[in-house]
């Protein structure tokens, strides 16, 4: 008797499912250790992964109502972004373009631009168009392979224009593939009728702000740009214990471009994850591994504002940390929704190597998302989350760069993107 | 009386057609001049542009048997990629992998590696094998926009396997849309056989290859891989005259690893183009200038081997010079097929402003592939190879980078490519 299944996706020529080792996020040797299992095939059940292994064993044990030929494609988990603001109206390609002449992101933030540009723009939207907007850019994430994904409110920064922010991604999301895992993030800058008395924002944030979130459900995670510039350790400490006393878990901008001590903070507070980390100290490292506070790479961001150096990944990695990668989607600092380009900027800024970089952008991405238990591996019980790919190894998301490979998702079991190949060759004559 | 037309192209929000200038090369100024026409349209006929202008306008004055809804898209001509090497069977992913962790190019293919490990491959496939894998890259460029490409031969370096890739590459582009400006690069390396006696093999290149090739009409131009440990100053002039006697016209690999004096011998020689450029001398600058040769520069190999600097490109423009760029699609030092890529990457390393990136990227690399005459811009009495976009702006080409905005690709007036969208939204109950 086999065992009835709604899909069996076979012809699978190289699986890597990262469910050989338990289902936790993966450090040490263990992050660049991928077993591919040539000939293989999933089995899937109410959209959740029932086993993943060699195909010929799966045709004995399951009856699949339903059969996807993979035709010998590499098949991969779901990419997992950990870290994007896609909540946002208008894009900034004048302030690129004067960054490319020489501005750099600190002067054009005291001008007015930066994020309070973004700020300008959430404010003068209406919910609908909001939610229009970011529907288009969850497409955009889906379509690149992506099938779960963190996002961050944080260019509305009133109590009206994050509340208005976090439920037009609540419309779009309504319905959608894409698995979320939603944060506040109030405590992005300081908006500019706050200026003169910026603790009378912390105070917003933290009493009027997380509440209200909180009791609409409409985030799980609170953040804080904790900068020189932006919000103190103190500030950010208070923001983030406010968010924990209302159940909305800490996350942390952390590090990003001083060495101020976020990566200790985002420790002591159990974050899920600390993010950005470019300055992290040797004592922010330890308190990291410490607490399991996954720390989050955004190598896409300093690609796009052409920095010399990034985050210490391989001392992160060195020092048995689960790292993972996300883009930082954001319409300033990194205009991307690729995860098979930031897996390609990781090897090629970070130093990662592309099986540690491929961990980091499924698994390990899951785990700091905050959803680890559900997505990012092909362990039984997880939603089916996985990709189809075009080429001829997974060592491709690294090597080739610029053209995405995915020409399949599967969304926890339902193929919600499949890729229009062009009509490269006229009929023949009858 | 409305003049008939194959079809109209309407509904264009914004139209970048490149056509508002006399059909040439663009340089100084004009290089960096773009005019946007909002609320546009393109009338084709018989695969040719007929007209691109208001849309007001265009619909008084023709009558469009059919007509395509570009539905506020933006419109650019299609990319010409003006330098690729696509011809070749196996991937190097293992190298790239070995330079990450340090090794140079230059040490990989004296071990044997580099461009040696892709003749063995090409040597030991079959003109079936090869023709297949060709046109599934021809596909991966027609895809992300690209719709003409000039490709090189020369990873076979002898006779037979020269010709193979070459023949190979015709059968492959049989019928496909894409248009093709064919280069043989018989010249790109001495093959192991003759490392002990280098101008046995050039004598092989001028004497067999170059007259077979000929004879075969397989290809219009000839290249050469002019560097200090490939062949010298004069060994490439050999070659190219050689070529040239037998109506091949000259290309040149200058200058990228040393100041060899590429540039000036592409420029005597009244070369097409001289590509990469690295290390290009000024007398190489003004030569190039003098000639009308046009510098084909190569921002994806300084990416992709991690470079510290690239071709001075705008100490180019200032002199003058009509610049393209290309993706130089290769195993080794540059794996990606993506022209929009290419724009953002030139952008980012070599101080293209993006309307100097798109100019490159279309009509100058249309006259540094041979064909503009025939494409890289809406003039009247050109294909009609036009690109939709999803994106506000063309500017976000240099914007955002890791997706292909092209929608739509047309070429010669046909409709060969139509992105697929995710089923992003499960259906309303009933």
């Amino acid at each position: 008797m086999r065992t009835p299944v709604d899909l069996l996706i076979h012809g699978v020529g190289s699986l890597v499912g990262l469910h050989e080792l338990p289902n936790r996020p993966r450090a040490g040797a263990e992050l660049g250790r991928l077993e591919e299992l040539p000939r293989a095939a999933v089995a899937v059940r109410g959209g959740r992964v029932v086993e993943a292994g060699p195909e010929a064993e799966l045709e004995r044990r399951y009856q699949p109502a339903r059969r996807h030929d993979a035709r010998g494609a590499v098949a991969i988990p779901g990419f997992v972004d950990a870290h994007t603001h896609p909540i946002f109206a208008g894009t900034r390609e004048g302030e690129y373009e004067r960054r490319l002449k020489g501005a750099t992101y600190v002067e054009i933030a005291r001008e007015g631009g930066g994020i309070l540009s973004s700020v300008r723009g959430v404010r003068a939207a209406d919910e609908d168009e909001l939610a229009s907007l970011v529907r288009r850019r969850l497409d955009r994430f889906l379509a690149l392979g992506t099938t779960a994904v963190e996002c961050k409110s944080g260019y509305g920064l009133s109590l009206v224009d994050e509340l208005k922010s976090l439920r037009a991604l609540r419309r779009a999301a309504a319905g959608h593939p894409l698995h979320l895992e939603t944060t506040l993030l109030g405590a992005h800058e300081i908006p500019p009728e706050h200026r003169a008395e910026r603790e009378r924002y912390v105070d917003i944030v933290c009493g009027e702000m997380i509440p209200a979130v909180a009791a609409e459900r409409l985030a799980s995670y609170c953040d804080v740009f904790c900068e020189a510039h932006v919000f103190t350790l103190a500030e950010s400490r208070r923001v983030l214990e406010a968010g924990r006393a209302h159940g909305l878990r800490p996350r942390l901008h952390a590090d990003q471009l001083s060495a101020l001590g976020g990566a200790e903070l985002a420790a002591e507070l159990g974050a899920v994850s600390a993010d950005h980390l470019d300055h992290v100290s040797e004592r922010g490292i330890q308190a990291l591994r410490a607490a399991g506070t996954i720390p989050v790479l955004l190598p896409g961001v300093g690609h796009f504002l052409r920095l010399k150096a990034d985050a210490p990944a391989r001392r992160l990695i060195d020092a048995g940390l689960p790292v993972a990668i996300a883009t930082d989607m954001n319409p300033g600092s990194c205009y991307s929704f690729s995860m098979p380009m930031m897996i390609h900027l990781a090897c090629q800024r970070m130093g990662l190597e592309p099986a540690e970089a491929l961990v980091a952008a499924t698994l390990n991405g899951a785990f700091a998302a905050g959803c680890g238990e559900t997505t990012g591996s092909l362990h039984p019980g997880k939603r089916c989350d996985l990709l189809l790919l075009d080429v001829a190894s997974w060592r491709h998301l690294a090597y080739e760069f610029g053209r995405s490979p995915v020409t399949h998702v599967f969304a926890a079991g339902e193929l919600v993107f499949e890729r229009a190949e062009p009509r490269s060759h006229l009929p023949s004559p009858a």
